[in-house]
């Protein structure tokens, strides 16, 4: 499931742009971290909420995959976030979490953390869909 | 009104990042474009869901500053994003517009079209605040 | 085309409970109002929010219904929606709209008016999903 | 603080015409409950998504406004909502609970379950504004 997933997160010129990683992957759950960088900010200095958004998106959508089969493809339908704290932090941290799976349609349940895991970031609810390969 | 919004976008290292540039500002529209390239990809090579979502969100923070007094910045308080068709396009192009303008909160709609801004990529509402410098 | 969506609406025990009329129905359009009533108030005794979703709401999935086959019926995947204006009027004018249609999945556009159908009330974007009968 | 949202409570003509009732009252969390008959049905004879979401958009309401001083007062900017099951049940329950609670925005989670509460129906992500009374 890892192996799956992991490789088509490296052919993600994007993720590798945002200086992501592929923390982890569990039946219904992925979580991606973002290193800072000034190639990253908004006007003040702090992470960008475009990066907190596309890697917590890509958390969710990999988290809908693990639980689709092996000849189906996951794409983002729509999504929602909220943004409730300043990006401030060296790190970010995001998790997808799968709240119902369902043969075509997934919710998902996003959150971007702080470094610490402990400040929540931004929250995000999104809708995927399996496709065919 | 241009000249403000510049010298913001232009402190935006993310902006930078994704080739975007700022093509137009009108009092309650803004317009920004991104080039491509393979640093902007997700997995099947065409652009990230997260660019589209990243100069969108821009270009509906910059449509509500439009309608802000000078001494007032603007944060993204929340936005949905409907993804319509798939992002193979050379240049994204994401324009930003006021729905509603309040004193606190500003509604926008945000639209991503291809290069040639006749097929509707993705569609945004989004929530922003007025909030002081 | 009208008498399809008809039948559908006038089963639907709420839409009566809401004073709602179909008013009219189009390809890819479909418009509901709603007559004021004390049954139907928020705390300060005009329209709850709740009317206007669940009016829109259907108009949305109606709309989208317009652009599928007469074997399919219409789900609402999800949907956002903005509250822009007090609801302060005396009947609701609610416009659903397709934005885009797919053979699965339908993207509508959600408008309520208040009676001058000039003052705009809420903002939907509805994900509308095609099922088997 | 359960007096305070009782009285707002009672005042709305749509939670009676609902069948809705004030469940219980925490700080910063509310539970909405609506009983089930024909007058709140959508066209296959379940309850219409209407009324789910009115009561859980008032149950997250009411969350923020536990949250708030006592001279204020509470309006939703926006939510969105996912409808996850069918809504067959006798009794709607809905739960809004405060991910995080701010001195303008509070940001609520809805959660609508079945008579058990042990299936999730809808999932809602709500933004409140406190407004001076």
């Amino acid at each position: 499931m890892y192996d799956r997933i992991k490789e088509s997160f490296d052919k993600q010129g994007l993720m590798k742009t945002l200086n992501a990683k592929l923390v982890s992957v569990e039946k219904g759950e992925v979580k991606i971290s973002s290193e800072f960088s000034e190639a990253l900010t908004q006007q003040h200095g702090f992470f960008h909420a475009g990066v907190a958004t596309s890697i917590v998106d890509n958390a969710c959508g990999y988290a809908a995959l693990t639980m689709m089969p092996e000849d189906m493809e996951v794409l983002s339908v729509e999504f929602k976030i909220n943004f409730i704290k300043p990006a401030k932090t060296d790190k970010l941290i995001a998790i997808g979490k799968v709240l119902q799976s369902g043969r075509t349609l997934t919710i998902c349940e996003g959150y971007v953390y702080d470094s610490s895991e402990e400040k929540l970031i931004s929250k995000m609810t999104a809708t995927m869909i399996a496709v065919k390969k």
